[in-house]
């Protein structure tokens, strides 16, 4: 967790390869929450392009936390890609010791266009509230621990 | 192994995407074998931001060991975050040099919700006894060595 | 991003193995968009001699980005080939810290040699101009954000 | 090679997890072989445990080389941990520049218990002699090279 | 690429669990190209030995290249250490920054033996010919950039 730092700098990096703009949901939302906020935004082509743009962001601009998100085709191949991606990214938040919350969305998560863009929206808009818990409120994510938490659907809840 | 520190420091990452609180009943267990150890406790959304939460907790409050609590959907697709999240563990565990036991619950191990909520508890539960014997009791482990425990479920016991 | 340097140096990495010249056909685009900059190529014999080829071209000439280009056989082995290739070309970048574009073209992805020949010409011309756009045009990249933008495909669009 | 060092240190670690006591094995091979030789054994609950604990004793021991012993469940998830265990243990052999032989049985291998238990054993016995030949007589390794030598199973010989 | 070095020093490691001695065969090649090269050969038990032995082998004998030599049996743990492997070779490269050329040959690649035979011996002597390229005439690969060479099978040509 980051503490309540008094200005927090947030990276965004998106791809044109995505077919819903998710970053300005969460944006928006960020905002909304941390109007103190100082988000610094940057787009790439692909998944593959995204992990090294945002080691180059935090460098350039001393981040706290980020977000990214990614767009996977159904594909064996795409899933590789994925699987490379998310290394990455975890190799990312290690070597910077930050939070960044990955937002992916799956072509084969839906069969329709239209379940895919609420999928994509109520994603990047409930994982932008987790990053705002996560800078500024890490106790209502203590609170909602094993509460069964989903996001691009319903929260399924607890088993207990 | 950690040998028989006079205070020992454990660090707890869980998440609000699981279903079940793990922790709480790992804690109680620690607790109970080692009154003396310092806990400390946080919560994430997912199995992605986990690796990452554990490394700061551990540079924050120079930990001597953890456990990390993570649910995993039945899709590939979580198959795969389920990979990247295990191999980042890995990295975690050997930059730091120390133990963090990795409770997992995957949602295809059992066709109903009781079951899975029992797995989940059993496992918590018995991983932190061996958190206990890693810190504390060694040689229990030795004397167990190759005999078929299982955590979640009976154990199996030897084929010898 | 890379900025408006005066003076830009690209390296380029192909194969023997790929069965299109797309190297060539990312060049020509490169050198007219960018007629100032400087290509280093070299060609090695798989996908496998790839990352630390690119790595010692970064080393040697100082360049600023790159692009590689690779081409995959339809058999699981090929595919954990890819997988392994990937996670390389990643920490290649993370280790650089410069974007390296990925260009990859997989056989299981037409059933006429026809269509991959055109899947890759496209592929590599496209991606060509999506470095131009990183190191020149980052403002572009933003505007189509979310785009459904593709490389060896026509754009499908946004789902909005 | 580690050259015939008068005194060898070799690291063992298993695991609970496993139903054959395959550590024991390999120790005695080792001792019959190399009388002089000295071994340190630990062993953890499970496969995710025991990179870290490879790393630990061979920076508290100073170690020449190491083994250690692995049982894998027939699941998808048991093969994902297996491979996130693998990439782990080819890291802890890089970091330290030594060999540790692996020993992993898989409970997929075999249709009945009794089969299981024998190429655990067979596999255990056969390796520890490898780690012998890696030790004190790497010449013997370059005579069999090409051989097809299986442990677990009976060798299946050249194809020449 | 390795430029013309007036003395070339090339590591090689190849494995007892192999049914081929493809090493010699390369040998041979690398010989006959470079009658000045410098040759180092170690032989370990298995794919997962190969990867910490390169790098042991280049900090000892200051190499400048090197070639390995699996073989990878069908099943999907076979596989899954392939991958394991694979990744190794990769951050071996990328720690030493020198090419090593992978030559594994998989068992499902053919269902006779006669065939496996050939398809070992080709891709050997092939990939020899490869590394005398990388070291001594980096040009004739540029010139065979795109064309569809093949390693084990017959050169499949370009696509345009």
């Amino acid at each position: 967790m980051l503490g309540c730092s008094v200005l927090v700098r947030i990276c965004i990096v998106d791809t044109t390869f995505a077919r819903v703009d998710m970053a300005r949901r969460a944006i928006a939302v960020l905002k909304q929450l941390m109007p103190d906020a100082q988000i610094f935004r940057r787009t790439v082509p692909g998944l593959k392009d995204v992990p090294v743009e945002v080691l180059r962001m935090f460098e350039e601009y001393e981040c706290d936390a980020g977000m990214v998100f990614g767009w996977v085709g159904p594909t064996l191949t795409d899933k590789i890609t994925y699987a490379a991606y998310s290394i990455a990214m975890q190799l990312v938040q290690l070597k910077l010791g930050k939070h960044v919350i990955d937002v992916t969305v799956h072509e084969d998560e839906a069969g329709d266009e239209e379940s895919l863009l609420s999928i994509a929206i109520d994603r990047a808009e409930k994982h932008a509230y987790n990053l705002y818990l996560l800078l500024r409120n890490p106790e209502e994510l203590s609170r909602l621990a094993g509460t069964g938490r989903r996001q691009g659907y319903p929260d399924v809840g607890s088993l207990e």
